[in-house]
Parts: C-alpha cells; structure tokens; sequence
C-alpha cells in the first residue's frame, strides 16, 4: 500500500466556483485513499459549508485542505505536476490518459518523488498559463462528440487509476471483500463442492431421471448425460448448493404423492 | 467502434429516487458513446424535467430512455446482466471489477450478444432479489474505509472501462489493448438463453417445488429462491439446455406416474 506522504498525489483545485463541487472532489479522493486537497483561490470563500456537506463522510479531507493564493505556491514543494484538460490545447506537451499519469505518479513516488494533479475551473477548465507550469497533460478517453466531465468525475477517474494496482495487489481481499482470484466467486461461509459430492448428486439425478423415462433412448442417453453434467460443472457448485439441489430432486420426485388426491392429471393415473 | 447495437451495453437504473441522478447518469454515458438508457419505475415519475436538466446537454439520452415496471422486463431481451454493488452481498456470485466486467461485454458482442449493467437505488442500491437475476456482481475497487460512489460515478467507471479500448484504438493512448480471453463460453449450434426464457424456467421450478411442498416455511422461500436463480445464472445455460432443464423438471414431477404400480412409497399414497 501507498503510505509514504509523497506516494500519494496532492489533489489541487484551481479557482473552484462552488463549494459543492469542491464536496463532491473531496468524496471522489475518499473513494480511493486520496487524502490530501489543496484549493487555490476557492471563488466563495473558505471554509465552506456547502463543501463539506456535499462531501458526505469525507469531511476529513474537507477540514485537512491547504489555501492558496496561487497555483504557484499549491505546486512550490512537488516535483511532478500533472495539468487534467478536456481537450488538446495548442501547446507541446506530454498527454498522459489518466492510466499512464496514474503508473507515472507511483513509478515516481517509488523514487521518492512526489506529484500534484491540477484541475480547473467549472466554466472553462485550466488557463494556459497555468497548464505551462505543468510537467504533462492528462486528458481521460472520452468521446469527443460529447466531452463533459466535472470535477468531482475528472478527479474521480485519476483517483481510480492510481488506486486499481493496490487494489489489484490486495486481489481486492481486504477486511470488508471477500478473497476473490482474477474474476473469482465469492463464497461466504462455504466451500466449493468436492468432485465426489458432485459426482454423487449427478447420479442421484440420473438415476431419478432414469426412473421417470426422462432419456427417450439408451442410444441417447449418454448424450444426455453429459450435457446435464456439463451444465452443472459450470456453475461452480458449493457444497451446500449441492446438498440443496439434492433436496430439489428429492423434492421434485415426491411432488405427485404429497399432492392430495393426484391433483396433476388424476386420469393417467395407474393403479 | 463498436456500433451494431448489441456492442453497447444498456445502462439500466432500478428505481432511481430522484431525477437529477438521472440526468447525471446519462450524462456520464455520454462521454463514451453509451446511449441505451432503461429505467425501472422512477420513484418521481417520467418524463422528469429535473432529469433532462441535469443531463446537461445528454438530453438525447434522456428522450430516448425507456421506462419498465420490474427489472425482470427491463432485461428480458438481454443475455447478460451486472448487478453493480457497494459492497459483496452474501451469495455466491462471479465478481468483475469494472475493467474484467468491460471486457466480457466487448467479447460478447463480438458474438452477437447483448449486455445490460443494473445500478440500484440512492439510498440502498440493488436488492439481493434484483442481483440473483444477475450473472455477475461489479465491484469497483475502492477503498473500504470510504466506499462512496453515486449513481453517475458506477456509471462513469464502467462507462470509462468500456470506451477505453475505442480510445486506444483511435490513438488516443498507446498502450496496448487489454487482453480480452476471459473464460469464454463455446457455445455451437446454439445461443445464450434470454433472460425471459430463463426466468420462465425459474418459476416453473419455483411453482413445482411450491407444489412439492420443498420450501419449508414461507419465510425461507425468498432465500432459498435466490440461492437457486444465483446458481442456475452461474451455469450461463443456453437456450437448449434451458428446454432441457425444464425437461428434467417435468420429467421429475411426473415421476410417480410413471412407475408402475406406485414403485416409490406406495404405502405414502393417499387416494
């Protein structure tokens, strides 16, 4: 885990105009273990209300953020700082996706280096200006008929980049998830069926379906069989889903005779 | 890019409480190119102006959306379903993050089938019901001191996963594409089952073990349902082994009939 102070980017808003965006940047660091915001010029004043209430749970990071006066001295004690614009400006720079910044950021910290990520006004994103005080740009995929994010969704995409390969190296098993492989099933309180007690509860199904005549043919039976099987394989089965499903055979077989008075179809019967 | 129809999935919001959300959900679909929008029952009504306000500029997305009664209508057409959850639910689920869970929707449609993603309520999210219908639970990975994503932010980071390979594609990053060889299912001379030929196929189990007397109390059935569907998702049957299974169940029930004579139990019958 990033524990470092420099391993985790400063989250820098520039000139925000209302506080509830400034809230809803706070919540979106929250998500993803950024804790520490720095605010250059908020328009309405500091401290605001609005933001802390529009962050919901993340007031810590609310009361813990940094003022200033300019975007020079938010940037004074970095040693990388990253410029999010929605489109390509006239200017040559380095354009990072949010993924590439993300791997620059903890590669750097890594040396001990920390990094800043700048984002703009509501209205009209970052000034010029001040994406030429920037090491690189970080523009997010979006398709560029409708390009619109906030700020709160632009810090949240960079947030959720920096913080997938902690994820990733927890195998997103922590106290609260369950221990997962790569696109693992949860199983809460239980095991996976051994193939043994699969094995028994397919040959208890057969040979119910053996009873009942439900495979027309031998010829077509071991057909028949192996696609029953193969079903059932697939849904990875706990050991407590294979005691249920036994008792849905059971249950499915003693269906006419706990029916009183042969409720399903009383003139086939034979007696 | 993806533009046959099935290569995008549907955005669908199970009971959204308040307009606005909808309006930002869909403006985070339009930053990567998602347009399907299907709303089941909004709490404030439809059409909602608060909703095509909020959407700033989405609003495309927001006269097109299409309004069900049940979740089980609103993917009916569709062959696989996410549940997007905060936190994991107590069922044995496959879990996605939403990078594993783009991808198996990318290398679905390239066999022509069709995905839909479920985002729940404000306040509680999915019900454990709303997710049994589901093949898979998406988790994005966040930090779980602070898991705190609204509806557009769900729909952001999966938005973001989906569209990133189009970016890359188109230039926009140079990194590779993500392997896209999850499990995949070969599936010849046959095709996913639907939701509805699968929900057919649960409540008829479901009544035939009504009728078998299986659940024991009415107060475990809701569980014990869910803990069925969970399992059959996992299977991802086909449309000819859900005709199968319904086989077998009607094979089952009808398994007294056929044994002369009353094989099983005679002495339980009562005529």
């Amino acid at each position: 885990m990033s524990t470092s102070p420099e391993a985790k980017p400063a989250i820098i808003l520039v000139n925000p105009q209302l506080g509830e965006n400034i809230g809803t940047a706070a919540r979106a660091m929250g998500n993803f273990g950024l804790n520490e915001l720095r605010i250059v010029k908020p328009r309405d004043g500091w401290p605001s209300e609005r933001a802390r209430k529009a962050a919901s749970g993340a007031d810590g990071i609310i009361d813990a953020a940094s003022i200033f006066e300019s975007v020079e001295d938010a940037i004074a004690d970095l040693h990388q700082v990253y410029a999010t614009t929605a489109r390509p400006r006239d200017m040559i720079k380095t354009v990072f996706t949010p993924e590439q910044a993300a791997s620059e950021i903890r590669r750097r910290a890594t040396a001990g280096q920390k990094s800043g990520i700048l984002f703009g006004r509501e209205r009209w994103g970052l000034e010029n200006d001040e994406i030429a005080l920037s090491d690189a740009v970080v523009m997010a995929p979006v398709d560029p008929r409708f390009a619109s994010l906030n700020i709160a969704q632009a810090v949240l995409l960079i947030g959720y980049e920096w913080y997938k390969p902690d994820a990733q190296t927890l195998g997103m098993a922590t106290e609260e998830l369950p221990a997962t492989g790569e696109t693992g099933l949860a199983m809460p309180h239980t095991r996976p069926a051994t193939k043994t007690e699969l094995l028994r509860f397919f040959e208890h199904l057969e040979s119910e379906l053996d009873q009942s005549g439900f495979f027309k043919s031998p010829d077509m039976r071991p057909t028949m069989v192996r696609s029953l099987r193969n079903m059932l394989q697939r849904a990875q089965m706990t050991e407590q889903e294979v005691r249920t499903w036994r008792g849905v055979v059971a249950s499915l077989v003693r269906a006419h005779m706990r029916s009183k008075a042969g409720r399903r179809n009383p003139q086939v019967e034979e007696t």
